[in-house]
């Protein structure tokens, strides 16, 4: 191809597409069966079938919409912020199907997009700088580790756990692919990582879904216990309450750190969001809203902070350029909720068990962010190689490097026209 | 009028509109009442409620704001697109609910709403080049057709043959409709016919919410029976991955066709949801993930196959332009989900019953399509005559006909500060 | 600050809402508790949660999402329309947690969420003339005086009356803080009170939330009698008729009432739900489709003349500027529902009953419009006063007086690239 074009992707990504489509319908075929409701009473499941729907629709919605509009404040980056997530999400999806259970059951799909909730937070600290044939193998090693890291954590029995980590070991494992993805070809600022008015808007929208919908994707493998009764409504009014003190936060550290004392929309976007991340983390030790709102406010404050200074210190001491500064809005306020989570439960249990509790936890957080660190970091070159044809330096955060944008709705036709 | 402006339908709209819902709030007094949940058990009725509620909602979700959006991806077309939708669906559904049912329920709500939806799929084929009292008069006329063909065919009793059925009635329909409006006058490529990088934003929500909640759309009617539980949960399931292989799909085809290796976007919105169409026709045949993820696959490179060679060829050879391709997304996957229930039923049945099926629904899809066909030709004569005021050949695809674009939001200020 | 410069809120609001926040957290710590169902039957809780969290849920959609994007038709002002509808929101939430209840429980979160629909309802009327610290203080005497009024009218028995009164009590509220901070710098017509093709676009997205929600919304707090059972479901199905008919009639009469025949967006928006507020304070009285569909039509009718010809009037005649015309979509359409009301009830009660009814309900409104009225006028200089540095005049209806718009994402880059 020219020079003056981004190296095409024809021959990448419907052949690594095609491949791993029918790889999967083929383990499927052999692997994954329908959980018949056959053995379960008739009233119960007929009960939990419409809760974990409803549950199920709402972290749907925050996958496909959220994630993906969230991540478009991109001046020219909206269809393949929008696009991209969409076929991340997909093939996630169905390769953590395959990973994690063999019947297929309302919460195995609710595990199935957790990790790919992961792999899309990951996804968030490379955007603009790959392609989608990266992007795609680098979601399923994603979602591999993740899996992975749960398997050696003997995390099956209690899904709550998925909550837990993926925020920071999806953001972790981003950093990492994208520190080993640094392009020192690019100046400090792309001339195209720019926002306005418009591409805001839009960004507000994934904003709002995520944070509407946040109390369903925490509360949705919450099951309440015979000696805790009303914990997963506890769970949803934490985070209720949480993000709604994380959004005032948001605004007013933004305006604060502000020169002139204007907020900046992407900041008080994400920052919105770190109320829901801590809470998630220790939401099984709050039991009382203000509590709640506490870590609502601290995990604000520190991830707005982040936002206006710690990002910059990344890209310049280590030459590490994350996108959509997941660092800020989800590892941060994932380990601020670590330390709440043993905090409340060193306050409140007997001091043996509590203690107990914190050893076993902070290995459980060393553990998975060795396994993300290390997992990133190998992944990186992988993705890196050159048969996958990274798009030139000038042409990153450009939709136009994988897009038709703009022009006639069936370009094809001009061909019909021009040629006699 | 000038010659320079558009027909004003002012004297048109308003009348129709005015005298239409006369006409329906006249027929509810008579015919239409709320049914009375008295006779049901109060337990189970407030169980069914629940359920039905929340997928009435998807619908709804589906109804206003997916078909409205999606249809969104012509540059100067939003309000129209979005506008028009609306009020078809709105008018549509009285109409529907006069048609079905005398007695208003949630069932008797979804099913009108899927009335409405065969009619915007109609509307799909003529956006831009109609103006809204002929779309309003063809959406009636579509419903009524609809509503007819399932009387002719003793349906009743099955609603779920309503959405096995209205993805071909309502594109076929459409076509014919659009065929017969074909303007002489448009050049192969209206110079409005455009997208650009907003629009094509603003087109993803509608997908989306399609995308989203199509599994509600397709189990909203399936009832659990006797002698197969579980079947509302199989149809969600297969619907669900059917969609997640068949975005994939439309992505790798869509940049498999283009010569230069890039995206169209129109295209993978459109081909995306076809696994959705196709796995409505098949669902009750279908009891395992992989045949569902085979369909979609399938149903995904047809439609997208489709988008690039047949929907020009249908302009050339038989002059009939279709906006939305909706013979691609709706008809085509319909047809081939038709394919895919009879094999699926040889397949696995005793031969007599199987043949006896086949030989059915063979009838019931050919009275369907003549059906269509011939109310489609007929209607168009109809909506073409000249006091519904068509909008000119260079007004296509322009909100300017109908629509105070731009400009201050109280133009009537104007009217005072300047006249004294 | 330089003259071309607005007012810096810098030292203003994060002091503002810095306190605000510490002290709800202070008055949780002392006054709020999580309701604990262990005192009900477990079976009946279950059923009765996933019921009133699904409605939730779409409340809280229609309130952050719904109200945010219906006030952002204006060109310049999309990043403050939503992001000051979430802050004011999240605020008002925490605010009307603390008046209403000590427990929190699915009820006093769906109540709170009513409180605050109130003051964003009031917040529409002052929109792009008023600093977030002024729209922060206005939201919390605003939800101040509604609960402080329901506790007047002893309502705190039969919460329905939230919903009758909201939207009355809000507009008022709202027009006569418009009123009392009228600018008489301002021209009749602010050069930047303007909308174009995607600001419409983005408010049709908050309109159908609301549109499409509004059964939810009036239907939340209503219960099923032993003497009046399905009124839910009456309600469910009212309110979806009569926005059925109302959006219809906004088309129409927008269009009518044109000279050009061209329908003007903002209005359709904005008139296609005054069906859904005239039903929500008639709705217990209304029993058959009709009814509500009548309702629909004339509270359409209404507000989309009132559209056309009384905000001028209200402008020019009392100086009072009502940015989203809140008297128009709320008041009107909200004092029209109570006529029904009284109305139906005269027609179907015995009279002695009726008459006693009739004078109540009359007192009420009375009772809850004066109530609004003095409240607003003075909160209007409290809200005025210049520590709290409101926007100057040319800074109006523009998000550049507080937000970082258009540019590079990260700011602060250039500061280390430019500083050596």
């Amino acid at each position: 191809t020219a020079p003056g074009y981004a190296p095409s992707l024809r021959s990448r990504l419907p052949l690594v597409a095609f491949l791993l489509e029918t790889i999967f319908i083929l383990l499927f075929v052999f692997f994954v069966k329908i959980e018949q409701p056959e053995q379960i009473d008739r009233e119960y499941d007929s009960k939990l079938f419409i809760s974990s729907y409803a549950e199920f629709q709402d972290i749907h919605v925050m996958i496909f919409m959220g994630f993906g509009f969230l991540a478009i404040f991109l001046l020219r980056y909206g269809f393949s912020g929008s696009g991209f997530n969409v076929l991340l999400a997909a093939m996630a999806i169905q390769w953590a199907v395959l990973m994690n259970e063999i019947h297929i059951s309302m919460k195995s799909m609710i595990e199935a997009e957790l990790c790919a909730a992961s792999a899309l937070v990951a996804m968030g600290a490379v955007h603009g700088k790959t392609n989608p044939v990266q992007l795609l193998l680098m979601a399923l090693v994603e979602v591999t580790g993740f899996v992975v890291n749960q398997w050696i954590l003997f995390f099956s029995a209690d899904p709550v756990y998925s909550i837990m980590l993926l925020h920071v070991f999806g953001a972790l494992f981003g950093v990492m692919v994208s520190w080993v993805l640094y392009r020192e070809g690019i100046e400090p600022v792309h001339e195209k990582e720019k926002t306005d008015r418009k591409t805001g808007l839009f960004a507000m929208f994934g904003t709002l879904f995520l944070w509407m919908f946040w109390p369903s994707f925490n509360s949705a493998l919450v099951r309440d216990h015979k000696w805790e009764r009303g914990l997963k409504l506890t769970v949803i009014y934490g985070t209720y309450l949480s993000l709604a003190v994380s959004v005032v936060m948001a605004m007013s550290v933004s305006m604060l750190t502000s020169a002139k004392g204007k907020m900046n929309m992407v900041y008080v976007q994400s920052s919105a969001l770190s109320g829901g991340v801590a809470i998630g983390v220790a939401m099984t030790a709050v039991h009382t809203p203000w509590i709640a709102m506490t870590i609502g406010f601290c995990a604000s404050l520190l991830s707005a902070l982040g936002f206006r200074y710690m990002k910059n210190h990344m890209l310049f001491a280590f030459e590490c350029h994350d996108t959509c500064s997941v660092l800020n809005v989800h590892a941060v306020p994932g380990i601020l909720g670590w330390f709440a989570l043993l905090f409340l439960r060193l306050a409140s249990d007997e001091s043996t068990i509590a203690v107990q509790f914190a050893v076993y936890h902070i290995c459980v957080l060393l553990i998975t962010a060795c396994m993300s660190l290390v997992m990133g970091t190998a992944t990186g070159p992988t993705t890196l190689i050159h048969i996958w044809r990274p798009q030139q330096d000038r042409k990153c955060f450009d939709d136009q490097a994988f897009w038709e944008v703009k022009g006639f709705v069936h370009l094809h036709h001009f061909k019909y026209v021009t040629t006699p």
